[in-house]
Parts: structure tokens; sequence; C-alpha cells
């Protein structure tokens, strides 16, 4: 299975309306607070790889996400595993030579309407989003699959143009661009 | 606090009759299952650094170890935190370039005497083995904590010269030394 993924800009408070009137299935609110760290060996910047520590609910992740496999959608391979104490993982990828590179604080909504996972995120100092989700099972169905996430996003009346930076290179780009 | 540990070779089973003899506490016997991993950007042998990746009682740890603070005995710092799922981390590891290095498994009596805790290691393919550890509150207080677990050595009968090298390199130097 392959996670495939679009995103735009989208005012969520009104698409929160017009899920609910659609009746779209609401699963929670989570605060996601991310911290990403660059390697000492290559640079994450250009080998379009990642590492996050995440801390949800009170517990901590560890991510890995290797570079995106697809041109067109955000494909990538993705490993992430629960880790017993945040602090004591930065400990270890600081005294291994990692580096932190920023920290991206994320407000998301989640709800499920049509087999899509619509994720309606706010994020400090970038703004607001909508993030279209599905599986696809091999990468043949890939263009099929963001091709009916787009028309899903057309129909829910979502106008901005699709985004294929991360909320971590948008706001790289915006400190450093 | 600082860890500060002595080792020696020692048959443990006549070691462990010593200990029961003595009143020692005996906590418990954990099998310790561990794999130790290089890195891409430094090499550990030369740096005397570890990252390793363990598995004791079905749970899964990671650990980083950094070079050794003190030339007589086996101080250095230290960080472990717990991890949901072994393969997914070892699955990180790699994907970061990272190389696995030699299996270790260790299976471990612990025993508590005079303050001090005593583990009788028996390592698969080295054999058996006498580690003293304590703690001391600072730097300062290194010699005099090594000193009385290098007596209470003795006092046990421990009749092995003292091994500074762990248990991964002396496994590395029987494997390729």
């Amino acid at each position: 299975m392959i996670e495939v993924e679009i995103k735009a800009r989208a005012p969520i408070s009104a698409l929160a309306d017009e899920l609910s009137r659609r009746g779209a299935g609401f699963e929670k609110t989570v605060v996601q607070s991310d911290t990403y760290y660059n390697a000492p060996h290559r640079d994450f910047a250009v080998t379009d790889e990642a590492v996050r520590l995440r801390e949800q609910d009170g517990k901590a992740y560890l991510t890995y996400k290797g570079k995106k496999l697809d041109a067109k959608s955000k494909t990538r391979k993705e490993v992430e595993v629960g880790v017993s104490d945040r602090a004591k993982m930065e400990d270890i990828l600081l005294s291994l030579g990692f580096r932190k590179t920023l920290d991206v604080v994320k407000t998301r909504g989640i709800y499920h309407y049509k087999g899509v996972e619509i994720c309606l995120d706010r994020i400090e100092g970038l703004g607001e989003f909508v993030e279209l989700e599905s599986m696809a099972d091999n990468a043949a169905e890939i263009p099929q699959k963001r091709d009916e996430l787009i028309a899903l996003m057309h129909e829910l009346g979502v106008e901005g143009g699709q985004i294929r930076e991360s909320y971590l290179e948008m706001l790289l780009a915006k400190k450093f661009g």
C-alpha cells in the first residue's frame, strides 16, 4: 500500500461547514508538535529526505521519510516508530551529529468522506490548508488515485492550486528563502 | 550521576554460589539480544561510540553510547529510549545509511551486594564474565569508586585481570582481529 496525498491552501472553517453539510465523518482534532532534523552526512534539503520527532496526545514518535517516488504527488517511503521519551531521542540524534532544522506546530481536524481521509490543517506561521489522502495498492494505481483526489478537491470547492512542498519546506522557504 | 564499571572473566556458576553463600540479593536473569550499528559519517571503531538496538523481555530499546570519559574504567555517556517496534527502528537506521556491525546475545544474572550491582554474564561465542557497577556523583569520585569495585572483585575471589573492551569489541576482535 502506498499513500497518495494532495494539498492546497483553503479556508478551513468554511470547508469544515461544507464537510458537515455533506455528512462527512469527523474523526478528531489533534495537535502535532514536530521538530525536523538534518543529517550530518547528507543534506536532506538535497536528498529530499526527512527525520522528524513528533509529539501528539502526550506520546512521541520518530519518523523517517524517504525521497518522493512520484513527481506529481507527495508519495514516499515513510517509517514511524513510537519512542518512550522525546527529549532522550533528541539527545541521541544530536549526539550522532544531527541538527535541528525547524519546529512545525499543526492543529489538524481529521474527516472521512467517500473513502478519503481529509485533513483540515492550521500551521503556525503558515496559514490554513486541506490535505486529501488515499491508499494505492501499487505504483501503477497512483495516477488514478491522484486524479480522484483532485476531482474531490474541486467538488468541495477548493480553489487554491496544488501544493507539492511539505509544511517543512514552506516554513524553511519563508525563514531562509 | 556517572556509571562506573569494571569487568573480568570469571566462572559464573561458582560465583553465583559464592554470592548466594554471602547472602547477596538476586534480582533476576535476563536475556538481551543486541544488534550494533556503525554510522555512515564516522567510524565508531575510531570514535569509540556505539548505537545499539536491544530486545529484552519482549521490549525494544535504542541506545547511544559516547566515547569513554576515563582511561581506567568504562565510564561514558549513555542515552537509552524505548521504541515501539525493533524492526521499524532498524529500518530507519538502515535508511539513514547506518550498517549492522554485529549481534551480541547475552544471558545476564543480576545481583546486589554491598551497594554494588553484580552481573554474571554468559555471552554467545565469547564465554563467561562478571561485571561490577556502581554510581559516582561526579568525575572526581570515579577513581575511588573504581578502587572499591576492584577490591570487591578480589574479595569475591575473581582472579581474571580487568577487561576494558566491550563485548562488542571482543566479538569484533574475534571475528576480524
